[in-house]
């Protein structure tokens, strides 16, 4: 008897994560002779937790094709953590219950370290539950910390926008530091890892070139090594650009971004990284000094994506129906990469035992000793996946995006 | 007998303002029984006062056409306003000898207000001195605050960009809002003139499509009404997208970006607009919040460059140089528009005197009357700007830009 699946996003959003989703979607539609229909959680699991399940069987196939250059996600996400079995099973049965009732059997989730391990929760309580579930994990986050895979599908795309925008501003302040702005200061995501703005880095092909300076949340913060860092770096270029990750710390764990400041009444008032360094700049070194935050505009920057992020973020989606209808359960799937150069990979699976709970921090052989910039090995991993462009269609000026119906499954159950 | 001609960049770089460069290059090296090389100053016309010249004809065609694409100014740009002739006209004395010196009798300026202005100077003055150049202004600056053009190069992929980046970024918002960020707000240039915080207007297609409110420099901010309006927005949409001008001031005159905060030294620090407004909607609502502040990677983003931009920035160099050649001089050349739909547009000239000190500003029936919004006729006005795309070239994932030589003319005079 014919199957349904049912596929979520979770967490936040990045430029590709629809673009698994067209994967999961085309690839099932090639096998509906044993998956009968797609429901996809509206709002991530909150959807299924609600039975509030979207059609995807209402969307013309030209829909679902615009999914791979949406970003975004298009059936919504959320920040929902399920509670540990042990403490509370209650949304675990909910879940099933749902699942049953909907006549499914497939379960994709698509997110982050989270996600695997809730996928990893629900496939043992499916089992318990007398109603087996196949549940495979789709890896996605920016912040490229999932282990067991090369590479987190989002992470290339956000990599190659700071790259790119990295070498944009330097040509700016190059251009008119001997009368004007002297700094210039990019504040990157990656609260607790570097890999964001290790990309930066990228933007750099000979000894000189901007990025001069990447500030690491691995690296303490130290304003005294900082401060004669940027002047040396003036004094060299006639200018220094530098590349800062949000998450950076003094060496009392105080974070960077949490300037102390107080408004009137005395109340802490959050800044960022950004002007906080640029504070730094202005007041001990007296230069002028311009700052950027890229924020949410580095993770949704589908407009120059990485072609080779689109193409993993697709083919993990596909390959996870794929190993799905070969019997494979509890699984991630996962990037394997294959050489560097050329860089060839494919798409391989990892027990989400082995996933869950499991931080890929950067290496620390990927800083080099002055703290400040990235090595050739660091480099050689990166550079493969900023590689290609993959232009969404423009109508008017501005990328046609896809437009869905997201309309919802007749619901089943008594509320 | 053949003479050459002058060039130089002024003031804040834009994204295609080296495309006005390789149009007056290209066009000079096909009437080179005319013109017999193009100088450019280094860093500007600070440049020619130091009589520090650059040598186009050491360039390739190859490496000339690359400046098509390639951001920021290839030549160096710089803030020096020369003083005005009745107080002191030693500058303007120091550059007719310069140009004499190298048998130089065509000067193009490319910049903006301030340029204008010293071209019609220079213009004046050659003629007192008796060594008559032949003086053209190019327009270019991202506020589009210059007369008698139908627009200013630069703008319209500043404007494209910022509309990109805001229907981007509130899909991203849009996916969590359910249970994460419920407001985004993205500063963004424009001291003066709301022009580019309109063109983030140009994002939403629909009633209730994000940008939700601009905050534009021209109408006084109200933090009352500000805050009903983003909690009204929230309410009926479950979001807000805020695209908020650097220049916003309170009805007193304060900036909004001087939020009045003071480090334990009691200094005055200077944050930025949309971290400002974060903190009201964070206080005042309790909303969470995002901000991001693009800074000069708006003007920089030649990766999302404005075709119709980077062809009018073309146009306008090289046709500078045919109305010199022609005999015109004491002229800005400006782009004329034939026809809104379909975007039509020819290279038209002013006379300077006309252009100068007069500061092009939005027409008030740009905005709407809540003064949160573009009207439709400021909608007609900007779509044909951001229209078409004009990718760079990529080379291992990133811009392969201008490589220039950038060799110097040997000095004539001594110093």
């Amino acid at each position: 008897m014919k199957k349904n699946a049912f596929y979520a996003q979770s967490g936040g959003p990045t430029s590709v994560i629809n673009a698994s989703a067209c994967g999961i979607i085309e690839e099932a539609r090639k096998h509906s002779d044993k998956i009968s229909n797609v429901y996809v959680g509206r709002h991530g699991i909150v959807g299924a937790l609600n039975e509030d399940l979207i059609d995807t069987a209402k969307e013309t196939s030209e829909a679902i094709h615009a999914l791979r250059y949406t970003p975004a996600a298009a059936f919504g996400s959320c920040r929902h953590k399920l509670k540990k079995i042990s403490e509370d099973d209650s949304e675990y049965k909910r879940l099933i219950e749902v699942f049953e009732a909907h006549n499914i059997s497939y379960f994709f989730y698509n997110g982050g370290n989270d996600s695997q391990d809730t996928t990893d929760k629900i496939s043992q309580m499916s089992i318990k539950m007398g109603y087996p579930l196949t549940c495979v994990g789709i890896p996605k986050t920016i912040d490229n910390d999932l282990p067991m895979t090369d590479c987190c599908p989002g992470f290339g795309s956000v990599a190659k926008y700071v790259a790119i925008s990295t070498k944009e501003a330097a040509l700016d302040i190059k251009s008119m530091c001997t009368t004007s702005t002297k700094v210039f200061i990019l504040e990157v995501m990656g609260r607790h890892a570097g890999w964001i703005a290790a990309a930066g880095g990228l933007a750099a092909s000979y000894d000189g070139d901007a990025p001069h300076m990447i500030l690491f949340p691995e690296i303490v913060f130290d304003e005294n090594k900082f401060t004669s860092q940027v002047k040396q770096c003036v004094e060299a270029y006639g200018f220094c650009v530098v590349v800062a990750s949000e998450g950076i710390q003094y060496a009392n764990g105080k974070f960077v971004s949490d300037s102390g400041l107080r408004d009137a009444f005395g109340h802490a008032k959050l800044g960022g990284v950004a002007p906080a360094l640029a504070n730094i700049v202005r007041d001990k070194l007296g230069y002028k000094e311009h700052w950027a935050v890229s924020d949410y505009l580095q993770r949704s920057a589908r407009h120059i994506a990485s072609k080779t992020d689109v193409e993993q973020a697709y083919a993990l989606g596909a390959k996870a129906v794929e190993f799905a209808l070969a019997g494979k359960t509890d699984v991630m799937v996962t990037i394997q990469r294959k050489s560097s150069k050329p860089y060839t990979w494919d798409v391989g699976t990892a027990p989400l035992s082995e996933v869950c709970n499991v931080e890929n921090k950067m290496p620390e052989d990927f800083i080099d000793p002055t703290g400040y910039n990235i090595t050739q090995k660091c480099r050689d991993y990166l550079l493969p996946l900023i590689q290609g462009e993959d232009y969404p269609p423009y109508q008017n000026g501005l990328p046609a995006f896809a437009k869905l119906k997201l309309m919802s499954v007749e619901k089943k159950l008594l509320i």
